[in-house]
């Protein structure tokens, strides 16, 4: 065991504590990483507030984790100490159902040991729960550690963990790539990501976001085209224009008018989880063969793919430092899309 | 201009009456189809009796239509008279268009000239619009006449032209074959097709039908299972089970119960059109990277595939043939779920 220190919450509506935590003793394949910076995702939010349900307290989220290895155990072979490394949402699987064996860990059909708020022995973790990276060290097995590639800073690889894997999925899976047009909805935390990486890929790439407030940031990061879908003009004039959405945002909105944007074969990809189930009329799906489809996350394999594109990109997150003292009004921020475009934790000041 | 007989509906609530219709004189590049039998699709009673309104009287109702050639245009190279022919849903499209030159005419950007009940000028077809299979002859573009091949009778084969491809073009476009499960909603007109094809195609087939009363006939058809969706025991038994699901039901069925029975990367294709938003749960879709999708019909090179591929499978509809004067009461028994499994009109009757 050692001590790290962290910040949690005790209770629902608390507000961020500094406490110490124990993590556990190196086992013969774990990892022992000193963390720099934390990424603040919304999911944050929702477990720590317990918006979800099922949230075990105490609370210590945080699942885009960059650091460098303090220590390895005696069986680790990819990792030294001194490598810049990163731990993104998932620290465990079971390695043996066809998901796990397919390299799509986050799909694992025993479901996926999270990086935080997920029950385990309390060997693995003191609490009786997995325990996240708003703190100064963790221990993570190898195989779900990944490596940063010298090229990308640790605070702006940080958000890449779970907000960049989350757009470089399913940017892949569907064929982002040269000759093909991608509209991105939602320019917060998730989508300014996508925006870089599906330009990079080489694809026509469209920001649908509520406002224009944002779109010299968007054409920045690699934009073609900028709409605001405030304005009903955008939906006339984009009719049946795209062969990939992402939906980043987790609002309810209206998804028909979205299938309307599609072309031929296109798919709509939902990436938030809004809590109101979507209402989809079946024709707008027939008429043109077009499918509505989910995504999460991606696998360790395909984390460890997207972070070496990222540093032969030159792509990070834009990312606003904060201190630790700082979570509870980062938090409200989010919440309120006051945001350019990720919180990051700066663990020093813990 | 030649006479032709045809049964056609007055109103909305009228009754089929048996009417002489004018078809056009022969363009050089124009069949002209002796008709002999024409399927009831469950899509020429929500027509014929307005229920999607648009609805353009007379109505002369029928895309699944099978017969030999009369006559060609002096331009016309592909068929000869006394070829076995059928048409379709669709008797033209704009040709020009991405879907028109990818094969894809179903999807026409100018919307595809269906075979009846769509405006045309009064050329085209006297009443100006378009009349189509409840009819002794038809006059047709070669561009929308199929070849049906000796191997298939005339009668079984006419159901594959909306039913077969309707079922044929999305096991294809998701790769229904050897090592793919996949199941069929609904054991009526397109899902006992739907079992035949597939199976044929080397996947392993289940229906999934209300009730296990048509077990038998689905087992011979070629399903490997078969489930009873009134039993709640089925949705525990199958989890996760298919590759791909193709809902042949038009009634509004819990759709978020049916993507828990897919697969990772699994697709639901939605064939009917319910009247009701489809209401999904997205992560359903995000857990497993699932998608619900729709298609509709298929094209013309397709539809030809389908035709070829039935023939060398033995692959024909099952059906009940009917004279003209039994259309309405046949309507009825459709609604009623009451026939084995398509309705074929006799134009001999006429």
């Amino acid at each position: 065991m050692s001590n790290a220190a962290a910040y949690a919450l005790a209770t629902p509506d608390g507000t961020f504590e500094k406490v110490t935590i124990e993590r556990r003793e190196l086992g013969p394949r774990d990892v022992l990483i000193d963390i720099a910076y934390a990424g603040i995702c919304h999911s944050d939010i929702h477990t720590a507030r317990n918006e979800w349900g099922r949230t075990r307290y105490p609370c210590v989220p945080g699942h885009e984790i960059a650091g460098t290895v303090a220590a390895v155990g005696a069986a680790v072979g990819r990792f030294a100490p001194g490598d810049r490394v990163g731990v993104g949402c998932m620290v465990g699987s079971c390695g043996k159902c066809g998901p796990c064996l397919a390299d799509e860990e986050q799909y694992c059909e025993r479901g996926a040991i999270m990086t935080y708020n997920t029950p385990v022995d309390a060997s693995v973790q003191t609490d009786g729960h997995t325990l996240g990276g708003y703190s100064t060290q963790v221990v993570v097995g190898e195989d779900f550690v990944l490596s940063i590639p010298e090229g990308i800073g640790l605070d702006v690889a940080a958000p890449l963990l779970c907000a960049g894997i989350t757009l470089f999925s399913p940017l892949r899976h569907w064929g982002a790539g040269p000759g093909k047009k991608v509209a991105i909805i939602g320019m917060g935390g998730l989508g300014h990501i996508g925006v870089k990486l599906a330009a990079a890929m080489g694809a026509e790439v469209t920001v649908l976001s509520h406002s224009l407030s944002k779109q010299e940031d968007g054409k920045r990061f690699g934009a073609d085209h900028y709409y605001a879908t405030g304005d009903k003009q955008t939906f006339r004039d984009l009719r049946g224009r795209f062969d990939l959405i992402l939906n980043t945002v987790s609002a309810d909105l209206p998804i028909d008018d979205y299938l309307r944007l599609l072309a031929l074969d296109g798919t709509l990809v939902v990436l938030g989880l809004p809590e109101k189930p979507l209402s989809v009329r079946s024709f707008l799906l027939a008429g043109g063969r077009k499918s509505l489809a989910g995504s999460m996350i991606g696998g360790i394999a395909q984390t460890q793919e997207m972070l070496d594109f990222c540093a032969a990109h030159g792509i990070g997150a834009e990312i606003e430092l904060i201190s630790a003292d700082e979570i509870d009004s980062a938090y409200d921020r989010v919440v309120d899309s006051d945001v350019r475009y990720r919180f990051v934790i700066d663990t020093a000041t813990m």
